[in-house]
């Protein structure tokens, strides 16, 4: 018998079953982080579009208007960086509740149009709706990529190290944070505040990674990298490892991990909403990419694993090895 | 002072003042049906979102999963079609409450996908969230247009003939039968309500009339007449005159405005979702416009009035002269 309801990947499974395969002017359908269209000779259209919806994604308790109009974008152009793009163009679709004041809503589009511009991207056009309870807020992003350039979810090769492009977990430790209702002046606090508030999408790395020609596939952080990598891992055939003591955990993390009595690695592996990129790249190119980063973006990159035969994403932590496939953040789990 | 919650040409006017006006490739942004966007060359891409909300937009009392899919794609393949352009890729973001049937979600699918395919898109991406509470589906239709053909709001000129491409209010009028639940066998309901549950978009006509050259201004009916030809007007800087006896008017709508005791012309003036075109043309295209349609398609168009100096709709109902500007569906208003 047919379960009642299911969890995201089967929803996601079954809609694909009714998609077309990858045809005519369609490179990459359901199942990456953006669509990929062929807009003619080698120019490659990238689209993406994601729902944020109150008291599921955001609290309008805690989250000041301005900023989650900032968060509205960069989920999306955050998706655009994940396949090597440069966003263009925006739509917004927001489902406003009729009690939602107007100063609300212009605080929330100055600062939704502030992260636009700052990526140089432009509002096209939209959907205002009356919603009967909820604010709801669906943007789609559509970008450019060259073909030679772009990068999927589907390239990674046995071998390949495994890297990510920021600290795990800031965004799930400042959730739990405004959730407590510890916002406060402690510095401490406000670095892993901000990582769920406000968080930084990867517009110049991501661009600057795919134009490198070194990675060989690469998506975005989302739902944490238990779950996102084991996306990653299916997509190209293979199997991860990760070692737990690579894993970029911020001083701020572990010191938060300490007065909420869990584990920071926890929120690292299972943590959404990083918004990090994830790529992996032969090993003969770890000094390049990092010196590239270095140079033209002043940061570090971290690398936390590599790729290996088989399936699945496996925690290597001192001498125990687990699988912690798909453990992440499920907009479905129960 | 400020008031604290807004109608939707409000709230429209106010992101609008945020958005640069059109420059680079951007030949339009918000405003319109689409948006639309240069290519390369003389071909541009039009590009639309629309959200439907539960309760707000469709009752799933008594709106089959599968017509509700066909409607979630319909009223997208109605903007590009009012742009004269020829749809080509959709995306789809579904927010579904934890306690929605598999079951359901899979005839939705189905209908969803039924509706693509005879227009000849394809889904390329999308999103799937839990909601809260509400189902709400956002959907993103691009396509495409020669340059030559496109079909603004602001093209109408003084003189020109107001047409409309099918009867209106029936749409309404389903609604109403609904909402009372008097869905029967009743051919005459069955029409009205068919408007309401699974309208048929114009993907067809649209490009039809844009690559005759005929019409000067074109947008398709989702809000009314009475507020969709305000639109128009403002956007072209024209006023109009409707003429009452020339709203085509279906027997089944006077049928059932009579069992409702209320007006037709009503629910004709100010229904939403017809989702017929709405188009102007110079006096001197009539016949080769209603033989063009005719000939290619087998169907008949209606001249309901013509564009006049000024600003603002006129309704002309023998000799009686009112104005009717917005007077159509607000989806917030009180």
């Amino acid at each position: 018998m047919m379960p009642p309801t299911r969890n995201e990947r089967e929803i996601i499974r079954a809609i694909r079953a009714q998609s077309p395969v990858e045809t005519g002017s369609v490179l990459k359908g359901i199942g990456d982080d953006c669509a990929v269209l062929r807009l003619d000779g080698r120019r490659l259209q990238v689209l993406t579009v994601d729902t944020l919806i109150e008291s599921v994604h955001f609290d309008l308790g805690w989250h000041p208007p301005d900023l989650l109009g900032r968060k509205a974008a960069a989920v999306n152009l955050s998706d655009i960086a994940a396949m090597g793009g440069k966003p263009g163009f925006a739509l917004l679709s927001l489902a406003v509740p009729p009690n939602l004041a107007a100063q609300w809503l212009d605080r929330f589009m100055s600062g939704f149009m502030e992260a636009l511009a700052a990526a140089q991207v432009v509002l096209v056009g939209g959907d205002t709706v009356q919603s009967g309870g909820q604010l709801s807020l669906s943007v789609t992003v559509g970008g450019e990529v060259d073909e030679g350039d772009v990068l999927y979810r589907s390239g990674a090769q046995v071998g390949d190290l495994i890297w990510v492009s920021g600290p795990l977990g800031e965004a799930a430790a400042g959730l739990a944070i405004c959730r407590e209702g510890k916002v406060a002046d402690d510095p401490v606090w406000q670095q892993l505040v901000k990582a769920h508030l406000d968080p930084e999408p990867e517009v110049e790395l991501g661009p600057l990674l795919a134009e490198s020609g070194y990675p060989h596939a690469m998506m975005d952080l989302s739902d944490g990298i238990a779950t996102d990598l084991a996306h990653l891992c299916e997509a190209s055939g293979v199997g991860a490892e990760l070692v737990a003591e690579q894993l970029p955990l911020s001083e701020p993390l572990r010191a938060a991990a300490g007065r909420f009595k869990c584990a920071a690695l926890d929120w690292a592996l299972r943590g959404g909403e990083d918004y990090r990129l994830l790529f992996t790249a032969p090993a003969e190119a770890t000094l390049p990419i990092e010196n590239l980063v270095a140079e033209r973006l002043g940061r570090e990159i971290f690398c936390v694993g590599r790729i290996v035969e088989g399936s699945g994403v496996a925690l290597c932590d001192g001498s125990s090895r687990r699988d912690i496939s798909y453990q992440g953040y499920d907009h479905f789990a129960s």
